[in-house]
């Protein structure tokens, strides 16, 4: 049986999406036992059957606005917290939440603690490319500052990942860079560069420039947590820029453009359904002592659905305890 | 009368696209002399009417796989150096290139030269929104490192162009950072932020994320030019990627999908245009002694067009003038 710890009372359509998710998850996985973090007298109702679904009841929870580090030693018995303490003592295996991402890094590195080896755990996802592979990228921002040692990690932990969950053979790991050529970009990226052509485990491919990131110009992009981040937003913005323009171009245009609109409908939702990934799951922390997994604020149901999939991946690949065997033994060798 | 410098050599469809550009400026504007810079025997035969368009002959061209700094010291004939020289010789006002970025970077700063008390002169342009009226980005990646007081002087510069170009009131100034919160980000950006804070000559709205830059969040965006680099091609790139498989999906979506597109054409149109900045001009080079303006490499006449408009706008303005004046003074006052 696997335990997936999960936080009840985090995200934006906390407790009733976590619940419906974890319901529909629990009906097709058999050999997972769901730990509901949360309030009890607004979780039960939400649930029928209870069968391998256990309730840990705490009134207290972290929100989105909290200041992570403050709220996480202030509020000691918060459905969050109290499901990191559980995977640090072993009564869980995993831990998900779709509350305050600076709070699950908080709790992901004081509580559960970081593998040794690794210096800073990164947050990795899969993004949705024109072919409709993805490809996966990180950090996304659990780090604002990084050095060349820190970003040689990520790639490794990347091409981790989108071989032992995304079945990628010999993933290619390019390096987000303002220039394909090698030599381009700051100090950060000339010297991660050199560190990551001398690896002989990397299947490293140069630099990649952001603007062929949907092209799937690498399987697993490698930065800093800035850029990560920046890139991300900027991915989101736009996206959502283009098809709002696109609803109030076609609001504008009259009957013509709304008669198309409506031909086009089922095309538009080939398209959505594209780029929406949610199929991929969420945003794993790799680097810590379990696996850690933030599903985004605004998860429906369908989203945790998805990330408790991604969640029993990862638990069944064993990654975290593969990533804890390599990052030991390159530790050594340097010792 | 004001005299353009035009690298009539630079970009990927020249000389034709920059000729045919510069005859249709050179209709409208009756008060802009036009130096086209490169091989005659290709350019004659595109210009009919010579009137006020002089030819400075050259065979050397930098093309745009040439390492610049290399480029510009071997290729001493090269269109581009020899259209800056004239510009740093006072025998032209401004430099037009659509050509290589990094030599055209190198030629102004190293012919043309920095203003005084400008550490890091930046790459700036205006960047599409939503609600079409479009916000200044810099730096864009003239500098792959930047410190706190080169963002500084980037955020005096993107306002100072914000009112006196595109015409807003007291723009508002935002620093990109990975939160909206203040303290967030890295230590490059906490730093700006006091500074930018501190400023009563900036209506400095503080910290702007990468997502709601579509939404007009802010009208001047300050950042490094590695992460600005970063966004703006992550912007092309999503921009691209939403349109093309936009465009596959009606392709594989058979007769009904066919037809509402074709009803869809004058929305989709409407909607490319108000994404299409081509008429807000190209990437300035804010921070040397005269104006120097980047257009795309793709650019059209139509783009080469409305950057030469943009040329003679800066110009107008004398804004390069004011900010050498203040920068100066800016500088005096801290000796």
């Amino acid at each position: 049986m696997k335990r997936i710890a999960i936080d009840a009372m985090g995200g934006d359509a906390a407790p009733q999406a976590i619940i419906e998710g974890v319901l529909r998850a629990r009906d097709e996985l058999s050999d997972v036992v769901f730990q509901l973090y949360g309030d009890q007298e607004q979780i039960l109702p939400l649930i029928g059957n209870a069968d391998r679904i256990e309730i840990v009841h705490t009134k207290e929870k972290i929100e989105g606005d909290d200041e992570p580090t403050r709220a996480i030693r202030r509020k000691k018995d918060a459905s969050m917290v109290l499901a990191a303490k559980a995977v640090k003592d072993g009564q869980a295996d995993a831990l998900l939440s779709a509350g305050n991402t600076g709070a699950l890094l908080a709790v992901a590195f004081f509580i559960i603690g970081r593998i040794k080896g690794i210096d800073r755990p990164g947050l990795l996802t899969t993004l949705p490319s024109q072919n409709r592979q993805g490809f996966v990228m990180m950090d996304l921002g659990a780090n604002a500052e990084s050095s060349p040692k820190h970003l040689e990690q990520y790639a490794l932990m990347g091409s981790f990942y989108a071989s032992q969950i995304r079945g990628i053979q010999n993933p290619r790991v390019g390096l987000l860079n303002n220039g394909a050529e090698a030599g381009k970009g700051d100090s950060l990226r000339k010297e991660t560069y050199d560190l990551l052509a001398a690896r002989q485990d990397l299947n490293f491919i140069g630099n990649v420039e952001a603007r062929d990131l949907m092209s799937q110009v690498a399987d697993v992009v490698v930065t800093d947590g800035f850029t990560g981040n920046a890139v991300l937003k900027t991915m989101e913005g736009t996206a959502l820029g283009i098809l709002g323009q696109l609803k109030s171009t076609i609001l504008a245009g009259g009957l013509r453009a709304k008669l198309g609109a409506w031909l086009l409908k089922p095309s538009l939702k080939v398209m959505r359904q594209s780029l929406d990934y949610t199929e991929a799951g969420g945003a794993m922390l790799f680097g810590v002592k379990a696996p850690v997994v933030k599903a985004h604020g605004s998860s429906d149901a369908k989203s945790i659905y998805y990330t408790i999939k991604q969640v029993t991946s990862i638990l069944e690949s064993q990654i975290v305890d593969q990533a804890k065997e390599v990052f030991q033994a390159d530790q050594s060798e340097k010792e």
